[in-house]
This record gives C-alpha cells, sequence and structure tokens, in this order.
C-alpha cells in the first residue's frame, strides 16, 4: 500500500467532481462505474480518469471479490470499485464531565480499538492533558496502523466554533470560550478538529447509518443534554454561526423551569436527566443523587417520578413534532444515554408528537436506537474523515493546506 | 431568436453540470467563463462547451456591453455571460380567499405584465375557471412575448403536494384534497407547477432576492397566515413529505388558545390576523371587523388591542428564534402583508427573539422587508422557473419528459 501522504494528498487537492466520485464510492460502493456516472452526472471517462489516482493511492479497489463482477474486468465501466477500509484511520474523541472516550476507526467508520479514561479534574488545562494521553494510549493500541492516521476530531458539547476550533459554551462541562484547538494543536504538533458531538454523531449517520439513501433525517439525543442533528438537502444543517439542532434550547414548556442556560421554558430544563432527578428528589423524603434512582422509583410508581419523566416525554415528543413541522425530515432517530429507559418516555412522547405535528409533517418514522458512549467518540472519528474528504481540514501527515489552491486550481475529470 | 422550444429543450435534456453553469450564470452573472469554472468546479473547456449550445438557443448572450469585457473576445474564457431576460417568460399565479393575482415574469424574476380578479365564489370548481381566466389575460396582454411562454405556477397557502399537483389542506380557501395541477391541465392543456406559497416566495428569493450569496435565510411571513421558508445547504427546505417551515404551527403559546388547524397553542392561535381581529373584537363594545380596524384601535393605545399585538409579537419572536435555534439561518426576511404595521410588532418581537435565540444563533440579521401582493405572484413564477431548469416540470411548449432519459442518458460536458 502507498503511504498514507499519497492518499491525504489526493483527497486534498481532488477537484469538486473527484471529492464527489469519492464520497459515492465510500457511502453507496461498491459501484460499478457506470452507477457512480449516472449518481454523479459525470461521464464514464471522467469518473474512470478520477478513480485511477484513487485506486493508485490506495484509496479505492476494484472489487474483485464481488459477484457481480463476474461480468466486468478491472476498469471497465462495469467493474465495481470500492472504498480499502485500512487505507486511512482517524481518531474520534468524546469528552465528557467524568471520563474521555477515544475510538480509531477505518474508512468505513469501522472502529479498530477503544481508550477510555476517567477524569476527575474538568478544568480545560488537565482536559487537554487528558484528550492527549487518550490520543497517546490510541496509537499505541493502533500499533503498525497508526502509519495509517489521517485525522483527529475531538467532539463536545455545546455551542463549537468548528472553523476556529474554539468550544464557545460548555455548560456540561463548565467551559466559556475555550481554544481547544488551539490548545491541542500546540500539546500533540498537529491539527485537530473540534466538533460539536451531537453534529459529529449526525455525519456518521449521514455517511454510514440511517442517512444512506435517506433525503433527510435528524438524530435526537436525550440523556444528561438535549440534543438535535439535522441533515436536510444532501448535509448536515451547520448554522451560518455555527449553532443549529439546539432542541434542548427551544421554549416548549412553562417559563416556571429555568433552563441550566439561563433562560426560561426550555425543553432541557425538564427533560435533561439533572432536570429529572431535581424534580424527583424535591419531592422525596429519601435521597435521590442520580437519574438511575430517579428511573428505579418511576419503575416502582412513585408518583412524582413517573410525572418527572411524563413531562420529560411531553415535551420531547413537542420538540420532535417542532423538528419535523420545520424541516419535514423523513425519519427521527431518538439516541442517546436515556434510550435504555425509553419506556417512561414513550407514551407521552408519542402523544404530544402525534398533537403538533402538522398534516404529512406528522408521517415521518420515529426510530429508536440503542446507544453506547462510544458511538459518540465513533461520531468523532467520522467528522475528522468527512472534513478531511471535503477539504475543511489538512488532516494528519500532510503539508498545510492551500486553500486558495484547492478552490482556484483544480479542474474536474474530463 | 430561436423557437422557445429550443431553449426548453435545451434546460429539459441538459446535464447536471450545465444546469449547474446556466444556474450559476443565470443567479450570479454576468460572469466570466473562467469564473464559472471556479464556481462550478468544472474546467474552462467544460464551460465552453455548455455555454455554447445555451448561447445558440438564446438563453444565454456574451456579454458584449460590460466594461469588463474589454479584454475578451466573445467565447474567450474572460468574456462575461449573462442570461437573456427575454429569453423565457413564465407565469406566477397567488390564490387567495377573495382575488387572484397573475404576474408574467422574464428569466431575471423582472415582472412584465400583471392581473387581478376578484372572485367570490371560493369553491375549487369556480376557482379553476378564475386561474384559467387569468392566465388567458395574462397572454393577452403579453401579447408577442406569450409566445415564450415556457411554464406556470399556481401558489396557494397550505399544505402543498407540488410532485402530485394536490392542495392538501388550505384552512384559508377550506379546499381538502383538491386536484388542483389535474384540473388547470385539463382546462388549459398544459402541464401547471403546484407550490406552496411560501416556498414560492422562498425560491424567488434564493434565485434573485437576499438568498444570492447568503450560507443560509429564512423568509418569516406574517398577515392571514404565519409562514416560512427555508433555505439551507444550498436548496429550499421541501420536506420529506411536502411539510416544511409550518412555523405558524408550532406549539409556543398558550394551550388555552385554539388554532384553525384544530390544534392548541399554535403560532397562529394568536398571531394571525384573524386571531388578533377576534382578540380585540371580544374585548369592545364597538364592532371590530377587520384587521384594520384592530390596527386603528392599537394605534390609539386602546389596552386589549395593544394587548393582542403584543402577544402576536411575542410568540412571532419566539417562534424565529426556534427557527434561529433549530436551522441557523444568517439572515430572517419578515415580510407579508402585515409588515405595514410592523410597529405595533417590533418590540415584543425582539424581545422574545432576545430571550430565546442560543448562542450565537442570535447573531442572524432580521430584516423587515416591505411586501406587496405581487411578491407571492412573482414567487410563483420564479418557482416555476426553478422547476423547469432543475428538471421537476416539462414546462410549456415541450415533448412530453422522458425522465429516465434526462436522467440516465446525458453525460457532462467533457
Ligand atoms: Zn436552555
Ligand atoms: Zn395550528
Amino acid at each position: 500500500m502507498r503511504s498514507v501522504t499519497d492518499a491525504v494528498d489526493l483527497l486534498r487537492t481532488a477537484s469538486p467532481a473527484a471529492v464527489d466520485v469519492f464520497t459515492r464510492i465510500l457511502t453507496r460502493g461498491p459501484l460499478s462505474r457506470t452507477d457512480v456516472a449516472r449518481l454523479t452526472g459525470l461521464s464514464q471517462a471522467a469518473i474512470t480518469k478520477a478513480v485511477a489516482p484513487m485506486i493508485a493511492a490506495g484509496l479505492v479497489a476494484d472489487h474483485h471479490d464481488s459477484a457481480a463482477n463476474g461480468n466486468g474486468l478491472p476498469g471497465r465501466p462495469a467493474s465495481p470499485v470500492r472504498v480499502v477500509p485500512e487505507s486511512l484511520v482517524t481518531l474520534g474523541i468524546k469528552v465528557n464531565p467524568g471520563d474521555i472516550i477515544g475510538v480509531a476507526t477505518d474508512v468505513t467508520a469501522g472502529i479498530l480499538v477503544t481508550a477510555h479514561l476517567a477524569v476527575v479534574d474538568t478544568g480545560f488545562a488537565a482536559m487537554v492533558d487528558a484528550i492527549a494521553d487518550v490520543v497517546q494510549r490510541l496509537r499505541e493500541l493502533l500499533g503498525d496502523r497508526a502509519e495509517r492516521l489521517a485525522g483527529i476530531c475531538v467532539a463536545v458539547s455545546g455551542d463549537v466554533d468548528t472553523v476556529g476550533g474554539v468550544v464557545r459554551e460548555s455548560a456540561l462541562l463548565g467551559w466559556a470560550d475555550e481554544p481547544l484547538g488551539a490548545a491541542l494543536h500546540e500539546r500533540l504538533g498537529t491539527e485537530v478538529l473540534i466538533e460539536n458531538d451531537v453534529r459529529a454523531l449526525t455525519i456518521a449517520e449521514h455517511w454510514f447509518g440511517v442517512g444512506v439513501g435517506t433525503s433527510s433525517f435528524a438524530i435526537v439525543t436525550i440523556g444528561s443534554g438535549i440534543g438535535c442533528g439535522l441533515h436536510v438537502n444532501g448535509e448536515v444543517v451547520e448554522g451560518a454561526f455555527g449553532v443549529a439542532g439546539e432542541i434542548g434550547h427551544l421554549p416548549l414548556t412553562s417559563e416556571q423551569y429555568v433552563c441550566t442556560c439561563g433562560r426560561r421554558g426550555c425543553v432541557e430544563a425538564v427533560a435533561s436527566s439533572s432536570a429529572i432527578v431535581r424534580a424527583v428528589a424535591s419531592a422525596q423524603s429519601t435521597p435521590v443523587a442520580t437519574i438511575d434512582d430517579a428511573v428505579a422509583l418511576a419503575h416502582a410508581g412513585e408518583p412524582a417520578a413517573v410525572e418527572a419523566f411524563d413531562r420529560a416525554g411531553t415535551v420531547i415528543g413537542t420538540a420532535i413534532a417542532t423538528v419535523a413541522n420545520l424541516t419535514g425530515p423523513e425519519i427521527v432517530v431518538i439516541t442517546g444515554e436515556a434510550v435504555a429507559d425509553y419506556d417512561l418516555y414513550d407514551q407521552r412522547l408519542r402523544a404530544a408528537f402525534g398533537a403538533h405535528a402538522f398534516g404529512a409533517a406528522g408521517n415521518c418514522r420515529i426510530v429508536i436506537r440503542p446507544h453506547t458512549f462510544e458511538d459518540w467518540a465513533r461520531g468523532a472519528a467520522a467528522a475528522a474523515l468527512r472534513a478531511l474528504v471535503l477539504q475543511r481540514y489538512a488532516g494528519l501527515g500532510a503539508a498545510p493546506k492551500d486553500t486558495e489552491h484547492t478552490l482556484r486550481g483544480s479542474s474536474a475529470p474530463a
């Protein structure tokens, strides 16, 4: 296999048409060159010309072992091509208040290795050190495969400026305007992409999950926060100012509930795990410290606990109806750590969705997806790959990106 | 000038790359071929090859009278090209309960002629006749220019199935599941596109208004209904089931208010013109019949009237914050007939937006745009052009579209 630099350089300097070709093969492959031509609207000659350097760089291969290849020879229009999973490795790191979870994935978002690190000090400097430790641990676990490392992304909940690498606000971590990208760049000697965690999860679903073959979808995460990633018109919705999908802070409940963000009536003010714990605790004589305590009381039929989950289910269902009425997704995937106790939300959530979804917007399919904490980290790894492919991020092992050249100097394969 | 059939046939059979080239020239021109190459990512040779048949068909011309052309010759990379405004004409019709407004526009959405028709009977059959009368009147007013007619679009408020040409629900017109497209096809002998009115307005802004050079925007219409058109990731948001931007039916006010749609707590239940009139009337001893009566009372400081507009401003501002938190537009344009009395909404609207916009989402610029009823019809005319260019609609003067051929048989200019 050629060096990772060849593959990364090819992606860095690819024309928009070549990026489109690679993305189709990555997310829909194996595909015949004829099918790639049909999907991209490019000529078969253009596809053959675009694919050749991808094969030379080891990113793409003829799909020899496919039954569909019986009629074709390598390089012929009917001969299917696929990505080479092991050609590139990306790291994804999810930062939580109590721990850091890292994964290394191949090009198809398949998890290769995983690393966990418990952290006590959530201060910024200590967290930067801890993230660097997790990166180092993942490199060690990868062994020789670390040579294929092409990108790193760190996912954080809250308002993240991906372009500047700044965590503008993360209530969960207690951070404000922390230059995480720059700090990790200095610490690791390489560019690190910083992304909102829900957006990263949405990117992974777009390329490797429910988003493949879907016109539009939303991922709704429930748990310590209530988040939403939106995919509309072929791309993740990022927001002109880096904020989008903030369903946790839609004013859909009574003004009497004050959110951790300081606003009134936010969804999270009644539906986040801490809001539920608070509501249940205030009605109990025995201590209620964790969401597990609240779940146990609700399962035991304790009225205040049942009511707290009912209220959370109602406001989450109302929030999903709001997303549906505004953006009309084909599918809504509900995931996040609270999905483990989804039975406590289900009835009120569906009732509120039904009451407020407008007309045909109510036809969207609601899917409940089991969730692991590795999912967040895997989302970050997919975000690193996507940023590399879409030329928003230079990645590892590559010279600094000359944006002007990339945007202006390349032409489509003709 | 060549016949309109040549131009329409060229658009109908254009490759995706050629569609992209034409769209850039249409919305950003005059542009040099070099700039078109840069914007589309295609080679200059591909641009020259794509533009030549557009010039032959009379859709595009070398921009001879531009100062920028001093250094170039026609057909040379630096020689700018532009669309020929008079090459195609489209008709846009807006259907209201009390009247029908029609315009004919050129390719750049410039209004050529206008026709109004007052209607008393809003029943479906009578409205089909009235729309056909407006089309006939526009044809007469166009004179010779009617030969360039390439498409007709009718815009209706409510839940519209554009693909099927069905008005699924229009509370304002009192229609449910009316096959408007098929009825007009039979009546006029030609395919007619049916579109939601706010989406049509958004399409016009995308190609010819605030959307040019904007990453994302929202149009919020206030008046007899409260609507929203969203433009995200390069396209209007249409919704997987044809419903999107329904801010009028977001549950953002108290459940005590029942909406005309039958749901509780909808924005329109307190912010539509009829809701405001109802609220003011219930508190007056003298009759309050129209929104103008309510406006006059509010301007005179009558407390119930001031309160009704305050409540409307608050819920509209909250709805705009909801749009911002979810989709993060760069600009929000407020328009619609109630903009004439925007002073009555302004203070509470901005306060509610400020209270609920999350983080950097609050940076979006809110622009108030004066509004005429012709704007709706012009939006419909732009929607007809867009559907023609994007090959979702065969248009007039053309053979029935062979979708299979169009999608599969053409290749990019190489
Ligand atoms: Zn909040
Ligand atoms: Zn309603």
